[in-house]
């Protein structure tokens, strides 16, 4: 499986490439559709939010809406080009990729590293991601996600039950599914609008009933964790990742997850582990939890230099957001989504649905053979 | 540059190869086998590193003492051998990969999965990590690491200066820079050792004296901080990572580090983004935090299950740690040393020393051009 | 670097992302839709080459025409859409993918792989190598290509100076530089175009003045043979390459080519390995041979069986050329363009213009050093 | 599915590494070290094959006999390194690395580029391909080689029965399945060797039964004949590789193979094709033939430069073979063997045996189904 990300934030439009989709696969474009709102959404959101309607459209790879096993095109038009940018910018704002891009690529125009450094290629990540959650689902696999905190207003008591969590999540205006602190939530943010300020937070991602033995050992970076760290960090503005539980600094016996067996079934008492141990998933709910910095463009101009002058400036203010954590937990939905998707073919192969399908049902929970290893299916 | 580690944990040796690397450099064995020697030590480590005396062969890629082009091949012998594994283990230890790798691999014996799961293969990954170090150090690029926790003690007051911290930290039996920290560390360590029972923490690697324009926002996949993310979440027992300041809970104006300007060169007051802006270095010092999940093997065995019988079962101790951060800090040296090594072959070419460090040394600022962009020196 | 192509034959358009590409270098959109207006053309071709106009559309990449750094994202549209296909089909073309398709991806209508197998795709992927070529010529490297056999009819007394080759190859409406043979070749499409036949063949692609020391011998998949294989036998309809002269039969000391020197520098009075030894570009000129299979698709048709019916059927005639040797000539020169801007910005680093243009500009050959390896530059 | 070798052609051991293989094979080593003796057989070999005895030791990735999902890591020792080579050389070999590596890695010792680019790493890449050849077989896929050409000497009614073709085969001493045409290849090789002069000549490898379905067309390097080309052409001494019929220059309707039916199934009534189609494959045999250069070094030397004095100077005799086609058909089969369990891997899963197995045993061939696509299985 192969990801392919490319536009400029102000150019036509946004393309989004993955290779290796199974063929039989009918697709929902409503669904990506409205995962694609769910990611335009979230209160703290600029200006652009409101232009962008955000329509995928699938260029390639369907043929009578199911999946062929070519390549899955999709292109989301940028209607913010009708403001373009204008001008020579000279004065990097702090945070953003301007000056360390300027070091590599010695351009001198900083709007140059916007157009791709700017999150807006996640649009089509996220409609790639959309199209792998629909792919997990028919399998019974559910991934959600939601909002840990913004700023230093931290969630609490969030409910354990998905469906109720995810009712209060969407209750909710920055996708926090604890309305006490939503409301908080979206007054700090409001903080931060009347002052020219802007706000980071963390999101957590959750995928239930994955499959036991997904991801490998073999090659270290194709250990899940190793995915995770690589797609996680990828996401503009994520500074940090954790996989389960934070509390490493519990001793051993509290941290790690005991066994039990209920009705001849294996069972944890606790998910510390985040659903993966040594590089596999273990059949637990797959947790994560991203670290989103704060939006680098502030009303309030930090300071900065100019670089034709070489005299200290204010960092221009571009449309901007004011706190992007709702929107960055969608996209982090989808991130989880691409990552089980790949592990997933994997394990199960990549050609059909069919065939992926009747060999996903036929997996049975091995049982303990004491000749070790007599391939007498064979 | 491409990296491959394989070895079973009571096999003959490890194997770590290193494709990519460019011809011309005078390898220093010496600091390899210094560089194992820190591994294998820090107090928490069992019985085994006592055993080992993990000298790093250097098998193929050498002529006359330095580098050909060709692929470097260490081997490291596993001394650990002579005490194998023996019986066939049903039981599975909570924390390790012994239940999700019986799902995958559905062979009957616990033990064959513990061989690659083992956190033994991190001692070729270090030493091609040494390599990787000297290559930078040539070019004076420093890196170095240290514990910041153990169980809940925290390491404070860590000097800024880098050699008196290396010399702290280096009187340190835990690799903290912090002396009276150390001792408590050391205390909970013992307490841990008493029980039966194992600690995770957390360390911090940094990396001084970094060129700008590193790393790539092209592809998402070569952002440094996706790579980061893939490489440090590879280590065994490491759950989280950071990169640069972890108060992502700041207002943006206290997060972002402001630009200034002195003796007409762009400087920084701060580095919470820790040398890394949009996926590429911004000429600040990179820093690296990652969390480690307490050892998985208790003396105290963690409830399980008999996966033969389906019964209860008392997880079985196999020779092992009780607190491996000390060891796990030098590993994450070693690894931002191999991606620093792979995004500098990127920039400044990959074929032989000579030329590579008169590209460098050449490479200069880039001053702003009205012009945009004229290729005069063409 | 990293390439992909997407798009189905009858959908909106074909997407092409070029990822790794440098910044700073301006972009001649002509001269790529000369090149696609080149591989459009060639006698043999059929209707829907008349149809149409293959304009590469720059999506994303471009900042006032120079490159970014960022993705190159190339779209051209398919007027060819205009006439879809209808219908469900279930009698496999033999030579097509249709029936292997089948077996793999399982959907009950062979339309359906056509859609991705069509050689449709090689138009952005010629204009990706367009660009490449653009990048390349900067540098003084020059590629052009011509076809050496269409059917039986072969080319002979090829020019060696290649401007009179490339006149000669224009002036042809097959892209051979042999008039007469030309005609011949022309005779013989037309003498398949009357029996409802198709016809193969055979292409060169050509490039002079590379640098010696191009490619790398550490992994072996990145040898410039490998790639050389990798890249032309992903060409649609190519079964065969060669790397320099087909006489392998000769003994070794006909085939290898002696070293002189000549004014103070190292020449080579023959080319049979083909500007590669061991993987690594010598300096002369690269010479790569493909081997182009007769188009599979025939207006007599050929037998087949109707896989709903599981009866003999003929197979069925869907649009398409008779000849597309000329054709797959330009493609290939695109594709040795990619590679050749592969293995050069791994070799001088993949940052800007700017600093590219200066390292090349400074690599010497290097001069025999009695003391092996000092490096003394440092 | 990830392969990586090492090692010094002089050094202690050539490692290869065979990421991805699926737990619950057991491993034949006898079988390998078979393998390996046929590659360092046939007539024309030099004097450092009948010193090595090239055994492959399993360093790594077996349990108790089977593969556990873990590396597999294969050393063979070095015997050759008894005559190590000694001083320094300046003067290149026509057809070798030397010179190439020089204008690249720019160590002033020729001997250091011929310890990578020997082609004595083949012997570890054979024992890798080996193994893929004992996973193959148990699922009754069977590959086999022979030579096709030695110099100007053709092989000629060439059986097509597998069996009898074998026999024959294995009493050639150069590997021809045709017992006058080898003693012919046997002359021109003594002819080669009186001169003091070398050849080379072809080889086909073969794979039958294997199944339709196994290849991508998605990424278009994913495509069998992309990675035949990859993996064929970066065999040392290989400048050619055909997938199939060599006789491109027929008309379509004599190259394509017509599909027929036969008590229900499809079958073909030729295979110009190669068992390829679309780049997946058809369910007919495998087919591919590869042109070898003759061996660079000569006994009787070929005009060369010294590279300290830059005068005109004889190319050094370092011990070489004569003549390695047979032994590179052996490598040739490791390779496709090594192909072929990648695309099996990808398409089947990567998980275990018995689950692998199972999911073989009950891929059907699709039947046509007028809904196009109903996931009914679901």
């Amino acid at each position: 499986m192969k990801i392919t990300v490319g536009g400029d934030s102000h150019g036509r439009s946004m393309i989004g490439v993955l290779e290796g989709m199974p063929a039989g696969m009918r697709v929902d474009v409503e669904k990506i559709d409205l995962m694609l709102r769910r990611r335009r959404g979230g209160f703290g959101r600029g200006e652009r939010m409101k232009l962008e309607d955000d329509h995928a459209e699938i260029v390639a790879g369907l043929w009578k809406g199911v999946t062929t096993g070519a390549p899955i095109v999709i292109a989301v038009n940028n209607k913010g080009r009708a403001n373009p940018v204008s001008g020579v910018r000279s004065v990097p704002r702090p945070g953003h990729v301007d000056y360390a891009a300027w070091r590599r690529y010695k351009l001198s125009d900083l709007n140059a590293y916007a157009e791709r450094s700017s999150a807006r290629w996640t649009v089509v990540f996220t409609a790639l991601g959309a199209l792998a959650k629909q792919f997990l689902e028919s399998f019974e696999i559910i991934l959600y996600s939601y909002v840990c905190s913004i700023g230093r207003v931290k969630a609490e008591n969030v409910p354990d039950e998905r469906s109720e969590l995810i009712k209060r999540r969407d209750a909710s205006r920055v996708y926090c599914p604890n309305s006490d602190v939503s409301d908080r939530m979206c007054m700090e943010i409001e903080k931060a609008m009347s002052a020219g300020d802007s706000l980071g937070g963390s999101f957590r991602v959750v995928a239930e009933n994955v499959p036991a033995g997904l991801g490998s050992y073999s090659d270290i970076f194709e250990k899940l964790d190793s995915k995770i760290g690589a797609y996680f960090m990828s996401i503009p503005a994520v500074k940090g990742v954790f996989i389960g539980s934070e509390k490493t600094d519990l001793f051993g016996s509290s941290y790690h997850d005991p066994f039990d067996v209920e009705k001849g079934i294996v069972v944890r008492k606790s998910n510390n582990a985040g659903g993966i141990e040594g590089g596999i998933t273990n059949g637990e709910s797959i947790i994560v939890t991203a670290y989103v910095k704060p939006v680098p463009t502030l009303k309030a101009g930090l300071q900065s230099v100019d670089l034709r002058s070489m005299k200290k400036s204010t960092a221009p203010y571009v449309r901007s957001d004011v706190c992007v954590v709702p929107a960055a937990s969608v996209v982090g939905e989808a991130t989880l989504a691409l990552i089980l998707l790949e592990v997933f073919l994997k394990r199960y192969g990549d050609d059909n649905m069919k065939d992926i399908r009747r060999r996903y049902r036929n997996e049975v929970i091995p049982r303990w053979d004491d000749g070790f290893w007599k391939d007498d299916d064979r």
